[in-house]
């Protein structure tokens, strides 16, 4: 594997072979897998649950990895081609990074989207300006558009959970947040539940309709996997018969940079908390997912959380396993 | 072991027995006993000694181990339940603690005391509200008022030095320190010293006796053990043919979290600080103990820290040995 | 290995086996050479090339590390000798440095110069007082005029790319950037050329001469060789018939740790910025190399590194083998 940026580069197939992968190495460890193997991992955006599970998938595989933070790239890294760097940055992308990559085996690197310009975020302009400058091996931990990482470990959840692909019914929710924030995951998610063949909606207040592209390649995804894919403001109209309820907060579309004006657009709805009532006309098993970290009181209701209907803590942990698969495809006997 | 947490939570031959296994490992390694395995390291208070020690515990045991710590918890960590999490904090420990333990085969946790309420503290109940989320082993890293790693190393130290036990004497001093520090030291060591057997003395001004209950813990080991323990203010006293004075700085217990009543209670104490004089009446090869970090001319005279008196580069090095004693118990054949 | 100090304390055969080493762990990797050993890591200074090869080298060498790093030293290390630590500083580089190194097998320790005093920075003074606190094989990974990990690296370098020693032309020269930088890699690299043979020209403005004894030592380390040293500010003649530049900025000697007067003097020198130009008298292919980070227009032109001059990326991956080389000797079977 040359890299993993996106489940919409794999099959169906292949992605049952990762989460195959990914359930072997669980219940057979390989402490001998990646022996003297080093993955190096850069983080241009803060992190915690990929910081950690992404050392210890390494680790339990018989690897290591070094981390790279933005807390201690004490130089502050250039990304701007072409400029004279007589300002604070001492480092510019284009050496850190293949000089990061040279260390290790494959390396593992995180951008969050700029959210300046919208198009720029959709093509994924400042990631590819980074990965293109990788030899090695690659593994996308959330970029601005995309974190395939997170859309490995909630597809092996739902597997877990014996959640039905063809006709499971999956709801993916907006939720209030005080802060705008990226697309990486809704996009991710909507697109990883319609391959997986799922019915899926999106459901969301006005002006936080997700962008066309990223509904365009979910009706895609869909149309090639037998799933269908709608969205609505109506959550009763939603949660009909839902196998599962992903929430997520993200940016209003409508406004997308603008802070001030997704601050208006989004003080509107404060009562989009996920809560029991919100389940009335789910299935009565309905499960709650969120990728995490998530505020409770504020995206999702306590008694949600802590509830039977919660598998949060099943899909972070499925994070660590769906990328030590990835790992062993990279860098492994399994390549 | 399922989690070290208190010595109080062993009897004295099974920490005969952990001490054994720290001396064998240090002179035999077993650089494949934990292959393959990791040891969660969640820091909510900083740490410089406990960091590399638990690091480097797990390397030559063949595992590894991942750090979460203050500095890099961008989320910043909400511990309060039942909060509407609208403000800075993106992330509760009822999710992070549980998410990092299930990347680790254990989980070591500090979390230095609050220091608003005693009797809160002397409970434990910050620390017990992020083990209560844990369901791996676990190992207590520093608390409100435990430290079990130190004792450990301590007790292996004095064993090493060949300082007696039963008829051992061994003072615990407070020193002068510009700042309230925390009780978990004082109150692990006068505990392990008397869970050892020896005479115990605590030596403190006025207004620093260590709380009752930490002293009733203490009785009550010494009870067991053969031990003696008393409390005195009287420097020469106490020193009285001491094998051992470790000195400590601790908050007043008498005005316990009012920082300005404090710094007015110990700005008497000056001359608290640990100089040859106080060894006039001591045993010749009295030792001088300290967990370090300890300040030069504050705590302790530069003399007897460079001279033959103190063992504290032993003590320190005995931290690595004694966890990997614990974390061979936890996670490997010994368990 | 005892020490890996400075390339002037091994003779030319050792450093010549030392690469060859480094080359044959490359090709034919060793993962379980430092099983179960460990490095300490001791940043007083920043870092990103360094902590992040040096751990890549122990992982792939099946050992592993631990950093201490100056953002996570909450402490704060006191280093003055005798001081009354009632400050800021909780804790003595006394302490410290004999602790962190009591946990590893060897230990890399980093500190950059102080430049306050010519004198104290020409005689390490405080790197001294560091590494005498070691009774462990340690590492320079930086001090004040000494950087033997990148100059290993960039031997290794000329040597990979067919760059000849005896005959071939080295040009060290200064270049212009906005903060006045350490001597070390300056002081190491004219020393590294000189001591491989190399005719070497130190090419710099008036006032940014090296001091009398780096020169003299690289002087000394040339007769030995059958290499040449010469200094001018002339850069037609430096260049003339050259197979390599290195590239470097370093601070006016003539007004060392006067920030302000380094600032004027370095004001008048911003066209010393290396572009094509500079290499029309130059062998055609002549090389480009820098220990980066690298100012991009400021002490290079974007041409000249993205070109086919330049090996900056082959010198960084090099810094991970030639260490790797060198703890293999100090911990490994070769030792």
């Amino acid at each position: 594997m040359k890299s993993f940026n996106d489940l919409a580069d794999f099959d169906f197939e292949e992605i049952g072979s990762l989460l195959e992968l990914a359930t072997r190495l669980d219940q057979k460890p390989e402490p001998d897998a990646l022996r003297g193997k080093v993955l190096s991992l850069l983080f241009l955006s803060p992190s915690l649950r990929t910081l950690a599970s992404f050392q210890a998938a390494m680790l339990r595989l018989g690897g290591g990895s070094f981390v790279i933070s933005p807390e201690m790239s004490i130089h502050g890294l250039e990304t701007r081609p072409g400029i004279v760097m007589d300002g604070a940055a001492a480092e510019h992308i284009r050496e850190a990074v293949p000089v990061i990559a040279s260390y290790g085996d494959a390396i593992g690197i995180r951008a969050f989207a700029e959210r300046k310009n919208l198009a720029d975020d959709l093509a994924e302009k400042e990631f590819h300006a980074l990965t293109s400058l990788v030899d090695k091996p690659w593994v996308n931990m959330e970029s601005a558009v995309n974190h395939p990482c997170q859309s490995l470990a909630d597809w092996k959840t739902m597997d877990d959970l014996g959640v039905p692909a063809q006709g499971g019914r999956f709801v993916l929710s907006w939720a209030y947040h005080p802060k705008a924030l990226p697309l990486a995951v809704p996009a991710a998610t909507v697109h990883m539940a319609a391959m997986r063949g799922m019915d899926v909606t999106v459901l969301r207040p006005e002006g936080f309709a997700l962008p066309e592209p990223i509904m365009a390649k979910a009706h895609a995804a869909a149309l090639r996997s037998g799933g269908t894919l709608r969205e609505t403001e109506d959550r009763a109209e939603a949660m009909e018969g839902a196998h599962v309820i992903y929430a997520k907060s993200w940016s209003a579309t409508s406004c997308y940079g603008d802070r001030m004006a997704d601050q208006d657009q989004r003080a509107k709805y404060h009562d989009w908390c996920v809560d029991e009532p919100w389940f009335a006309n789910a299935r009565p098993d309905c499960r709650f997912m969120h990728c995490l970290p998530v505020r409770r009181g504020v995206v999702v209701a306590d008694r949600i959380l802590d509830g039977p209907r919660s598998v949060v803590i099943h899909e972070a942990r499925n994070r660590m396993l769906a990328q030590m698969a990835v790992l062993h495809r990279m860098m492994g006997a399994s390549q």
